[in-house]
């Protein structure tokens, strides 16, 4: 998928809706990828996203050791694929090639980005203070890609359990709000 | 619209797949509503969510003075209603009168309920030490209400600039995830 770069001053309208992402990161020469619901926007520009990621998680001493990761944003064509990444470990598994993903290089950072995935957003940890309290990380976009065809992109929003509610018709408001 | 009280250890499938929500505050004898999307799940149970508030809110203010707010969330029906509650201020239009919106008498807070929402979640604010920082406010819900009524709720998820995506479809898929 043919990606171009897209204005950091924009990506908050990728997260707001509330996307499941894939978190990719890359660390003593494994790349791995985790499926992620809790995320917010904390700043517009540059972008600040928050996002818990459990100590269990395999990515998670990546993510501490590396202070760099890629959210890729996937639409629900990729729905299986977001399950399986979420089911599995990368402690036991490459899940790009069990589970068929394409990792591609990032401009930035080492992880790489989740090919298939219609957005990508290269990111570095920049506050770890609530990782101990919370496993709250704060990471800041430095790159962000996008597919150009993605027009009101069918992205996955999880309710719990394996239930999710994919992104519907697109509503536009007179809105004073950014 | 009857509502019945909710499992908290359920509450975060409300809050993940990142809906706009009303939050509603009462202080001084007036109560407020802003509209709101920068919020994640923190923790399952209590129900832990992050959300930002800027200093520039009036609900900001009596965040901080009176530690309790309740998040209301909406669907689509009450999209432009939520739009106009992000057009305006609290310090110069009471918004539940001038925008048809009903408050209810919350069980546990003094913020009330917004009657019109399928779930409505009372919260008090259990960590401020981000408030300076990033008007980073994290909320505990103490109690939770929900419309039995509700299936596959058309929630609003803002996109940027006026533009929401509404819910769609619900798919479901083996997922050993909670």
């Amino acid at each position: 998928m043919a990606k171009r770069a897209f204005p950091l001053s924009k990506v908050y309208g990728l997260l707001e809706p509330g996307p499941v992402v894939l978190l990719t990161t890359a660390h003593k020469g494994r790349a791995n990828v985790m499926t992620m619901s809790w995320h917010t926007m904390m700043e517009f520009e540059p972008p600040l996203v928050g996002c818990i990621v459990s100590g269990r998680h395999f990515s998670f001493d990546a993510l501490v050791a590396t202070r760099r990761c890629v959210l890729n944003i996937p639409t629900a064509e990729l729905a299986a694929k977001a399950v399986n990444c979420g089911n599995s470990s990368g402690r036991r598994v490459d899940k790009f090639k069990t589970f068929g993903l394409t990792p591609a290089p990032a401009a930035l950072v080492d992880a790489p980005l989740v090919a298939e995935c219609y957005a990508n957003l290269e990111c570095a940890v920049v506050d770890t203070r609530w990782v101990n309290r919370y496993n709250f990380f704060v990471l800041e976009v430095l790159k962000a890609w996008i597919d150009p065809a993605a027009k009101d992109p069918r992205t996955l929003h999880h309710r719990g359990r394996g239930v999710f509610m994919v992104a519907g018709e697109t509503i536009k408001l007179p809105s004073k709000m950014k």
